[in-house]
């Protein structure tokens, strides 16, 4: 594989940090750049091997870059990607790394320095830890990326785009940016509401008599607020018909506890199980990671 | 602290099991005697150290036990009490293990050999791993065991009740059933209710695209179906109250996300990071256990 020139990565969190981390230790691109809005995060993004160098100026950070990754929160993306765009050479490839596609695609699609240069991605991989403290070199291995290039992405940059997660581990999946948003509204963002809203259900006095149930079902409601929010209201449509079939599973066994009919009790459970198995199957590959 | 006698364990499972581990690795009985229905599983928990010796007999091996422990799922547990009751020593102290009480502690109540011996138990310890293949001696250290005795209890009985749990490395809480019961459907019952609503809303195609969120909100969605179908009717009024409670936070965010309510949406948020954020503090004190 042959290593890229310069990466530069706008915000340096825990994907972005991950991602510049991956790229030095395995040697995949020549220079790391980092670009933040806080320079004291920066030095100590260096400091701790992160990056090679930071500025807090977009159009300086990106100006020599190869490959340009947008790794802001959802609200801010097309923005970031846009500014990036006309600053970088006019091959660059930008990529961004949110967990929702449509509105930034189709925003990143409606500016003239943008639509040349940019595919969309998403590495499916976080947690409710963010921050560039808690980045690591092997969070995207063996981790599905989402690339979402549309009728107007010039086909080299998709096979730019598909080796570059491909070196960092991650296996590529392609998708339309709405096929990704119905997909990821179920697989992610369903999961992160019901996580919240379980929270929210137990009186704090009674927390004291949760065991690994609650403590589990409830790990990601410790994610960041604002990011959420964003996800949220970025992916509205999907994210209220998977609310809507979860809420219809729930009251299935509403009624079911409430009419006292073990059968259809049974049945709702035993079908979830069998979900949940197929999961963990499709979740852990022979040898794979984790 | 005093060695007791003989401890009887009627169903050894990953509970009952895990119990015989425990007190026999750490000398707290004499003898450890298992009572089920399976005899070749019997001679592997002996094989495996679980237990001392093992009968399919429930009036053999209660015969001589100055404690008799009962682990059987919440639909069998009056049953075996009373059973046991009926052919153990006078003075013998029986407890179960289920994660309902107030059903199991009427009915026990109601018969006459069961009134003056039983203490109602739950030991908050558990895994979507059922079994006694899965057993191990830690694992109620540092878990919650609420005991619910009643105005009929022996005081005496309590106290034996009390030292048994906590010399097993648990800490012990009295509660009257009713309160177990409702404390259990929010803490315990409704995150499971949830985790299998989750599993049943994701289509099957799509978990490919799963990260840890959906894995850690449905793990245990896993367990067994029989067991969680008791559990369910067995705690009917107070689940229904701990669904309906869900159901109105969910429809909360449902509603936010519906008129793009920005500051809803962050409200409902941050309240749920901050009660998660108070539950890890709950139960990571420092140089507790897992």
């Amino acid at each position: 594989m042959e290593q890229l020139g310069t990466v530069t990565i706008i915000g340096v969190g825990l994907i972005g940090g991950s991602i510049g981390m991956a790229l030095r230790s395995e040697r995949l691109a020549a220079r790391v750049v980092g670009v933040g809005r806080n320079a004291e995060a920066l030095r100590q993004a260096v400091d701790r091997g992160l990056i090679d160098e930071a500025t807090t100026v977009p159009e300086e950070g990106v100006r020599s870059a190869e490959v340009v990754l947008v790794c802001t929160p959802v609200d801010r993306i097309p923005g970031d990607v846009c500014r990036a765009a006309a600053a970088a050479p006019g091959d660059a490839l930008i990529m961004d790394a949110g967990s929702t596609k449509r509105k930034i695609v189709e925003a990143v699609e409606a500016d003239p320095s943008g639509r040349d240069s940019f595919v969309g991605a998403h590495p499916i991989a976080g947690s409710e830890r963010s921050g560039a403290a808690n980045a690591r070199a092997g969070l995207l291995r063996g981790r599905a990326c989402v690339l979402t290039p549309t009728g107007r992405t010039p086909a080299d940059l998709v096979r730019r785009a598909r080796a570059f997660w491909a070196n960092l581990g991650a296996r590529v999946v392609e998708m339309s940016p709405g096929d990704h948003d119905e997909v990821l509204a179920y697989t992610s963002h369903l999961p992160h509401a019901v996580a919240a809203a379980l929270a929210l259900s137990v009186p704090a006095p009674w927390q004291s008599l949760a065991a690994g149930a609650l403590r589990d079902g409830t790990r990601v409601a410790a994610a960041d607020t604002d990011l959420w929010t964003a996800i949220f209201r970025d992916n509205r449509g999907p994210l209220l018909k998977a609310l809507g079939s979860f809420q219809d599973r729930v009251a299935a066994l509403k009624y079911a506890v409430m009419t006292d009919d073990a059968d259809a009790i049974r049945d709702w459970w035993e079908q979830a199980r069998k979900l949940r198995t197929l999961l963990e199957e499709r979740q852990s590959p022979p040898g794979g990671m984790d």
